[in-house]
């Protein structure tokens, strides 16, 4: 079987910089063209993300299961409270969908290619903290500011289709190595 | 790498026979001896399993995404609406923590090697209907009934001692094959 490679992207900024509603468009587009696309989204406010702990399945995590699955009614959810579960084990659990494009929402420190949001002035230093940007959006309303990269308003469709293309351009590109 | 093939067993019986607590008990006397234990929970209540619809990995799935992941403190959620991933896949999906055992709650038209819970009278004919029985638990007070199989009283701690036994006695059996 011949190694498909997923191309991997990031989303960027900070909390309440539109990164879930940038990245569900995103999805939206993508899959809309036949690009099967996985996610990947970190738990922006702190602590765990929500599961109902009385479930049945938090009773298997409690009595020391890795990780478990409940699935019904067409809906599976794996659930694991692995402390050591990076963002490349992460990736590779997606692996399995084999999927054309990884979509990662936050994860500002990694070095995949980026959308960086910017919300405020405040945020302008991420343009020199945050690696492999490829575009920027920005919240601006003044078209002053000049980026070194390209960039659109947040409100503009345009971020979504160029982001878009940027992605499709880059799927598969790297198979034939394999 | 050699491969290492996890022992599946399985833990059946109607809704309210007791599947889940049984389980959480097995998974913990399990993992106390060092077994690295995963586990599938058919969800039972008919529908889908509880997430909170809101929730942003919720969007990233509606959005058309085929699997999303969300991490944050240690919990790690993978969460997929794909219709046609079967028990087949979710093994997969598992085998990705290199588990000694993954234990299977419900599915009881399965094929691995099982524990048959019988709370009912009406339950019985589950003995000949259920594929692969090791041992039955049953809830009745009578000690009159005999099975074709080791049976306990589903109160009997002898019941989690034993089978946890018999799946230890399991384990890495068939890595020698590959």
């Amino acid at each position: 079987m011949a190694l498909v490679k997923p191309f991997i992207f990031q989303i960027v900024g900070y909390q309440n910089s539109g990164k879930t509603t940038i990245s569900a468009k995103l999805i939206k587009f993508l899959t809309d063209q036949g690009i099967k696309t996985v996610s990947i989204k970190h738990h922006g406010h702190g602590g765990k993300p929500d599961v109902l702990e009385q479930k049945d399945s938090s009773r298997h995590l409690r009595s020391g299961a890795l990780a478990v699955i409940v699935e019904g009614g067409g809906r599976t959810i794996l659930q694991t409270d692995m402390q050591n579960l990076n963002l490349q084990d992460q990736i590779q659990l997606l692996n399995f969908f084999q999927p054309d494009v990884i979509l990662i929402e936050g994860y500002k420190q990694e070095k995949y290619p980026k959308l960086l949001l910017l919300k405020n002035k405040e945020d302008l230093p991420l343009l020199t903290s945050v690696s492999n940007i490829c575009a920027v959006g920005s919240w601006s309303q003044e078209s002053d500011t000049e980026y070194m990269y390209p960039s659109f308003s947040i409100n503009d469709e345009a971020i979504i289709s160029w982001t878009a293309e940027f992605i499709k351009g880059n799927v598969h590109k790297n198979d034939e190595k394999s």
